[in-house]
């Protein structure tokens, strides 16, 4: 178990606290002081991770998406779909009509398969709202245009998923975990940009 | 205090929390049992509540960003940078070498204009480790299409930004809020266009 802690970058105490939760499967014992953890062990805990700190999920939302990952009753599409779907927690409040009339029309727009008013939907409407509370509202032109942007980035995402690898086991994993880590690859890329844009509008040449 | 509490969406006793560690100013005595809040008070905590909401910055860096804000000796472009680096705290380890060097490479590259070993360029070294330790290391191919969305993305942004607003005494704050209100608005976008593109993918149709 020390070498899967190291493996993981998981303390020991909190490995033992995920089994003891159903969060991690059991080891297989060899002999009897030592266990085998395998590969499997590894990847479930890096997603584990992944969930509570980089989504900043809770625990119990985290034991939502495994159980749909571990539900081998569902096709691997619909398990991705669903895995995703628990990614963007209902917001606090619900949106308000204006912002989720306006994202139904984004989505129409674009003829969008997917769910108008549940999930990422719900998530984008109340983004929309919290920008109009903010006293910068998000203008139509813009949102179509960070839609734009967007689907160039789901599209590379996509494409790093080849067709072999959709119906791989570790498939669920591999979309849920790709789609989080690379939250902060954009959110960092957009901010060096704005800040070469910032500079460039300034006067500041290159060095 | 009751009608900016109801203004701002925050509870009174956070308010007098901020005020006494001076992050919101004092608001003006109006005889001798009302005191008198304005415009930049709201606009005050609601910067501070998107900081600490969706940021996730601790009150420290929180206080990082505001007294870069209010100090009126710099400009307001150098005063939006560095409130924005603010937004970039140090990874918790420091990234490897060679995701260093494959950040440096890709500002190159674009002749980005921006420091190469501090705040977002780390921040994204460290993204790309992550990924890399995750068993799911991001290509240079996938990284330089995700930084060309990203210049589209801050392109967008940056022209919400009009001319004269550059200067205008709120403009660092308006550009600290509006760049992490919209973080939420391109993640929920990001998956809504993954969600059409696998759906497409595995053959369903438009309904």
């Amino acid at each position: 178990m020390s070498e899967l802690s190291e493996r993981s970058g998981t303390p020991v105490p909190t490995i033992k606290y995920y089994q003891r939760e159903g969060m991690l499967p059991p080891g297989e014992p060899v002999g009897t002081t030592r266990t085998r953890y395998d590969g499997t062990h590894v990847a479930r805990l890096r997603l584990i991770r992944a969930l509570v700190d980089v989504a900043g999920l809770s625990l119990d939302q985290v034991r939502g998406v495994l159980a749909v990952i571990d539900d081998e009753t569902t096709d691997r599409t619909a398990a991705i779909a669903s895995a995703h779907r628990l990614l963007s927690p209902p917001p606090n409040e619900p949106p308000s009509e204006e912002a989720r009339r306006r994202v139904t029309r984004l989505m129409d727009g674009r003829s969008w398969l997917g769910a108008r008013e549940e999930a990422h939907a719900l998530s984008l409407a109340a983004a929309i709202d919290r920008l109009e509370r903010s006293g910068q509202p998000l203008p139509d032109s813009a949102l179509e245009e960070y839609a734009d942007a967007a689907t160039e980035i789901a599209e590379v995402d996509l494409a790093a998923l080849g067709g072999e690898l959709r119906d791989a086991p570790d498939a669920t994993t591999y979309v849920v975990l790709g789609t989080l880590l690379v939250d902060p690859v954009l959110v960092a890329l957009r901010r060096m940009a704005q800040e070469d844009l910032a500079r460039r509008s300034r006067g500041e040449a290159d060095s």
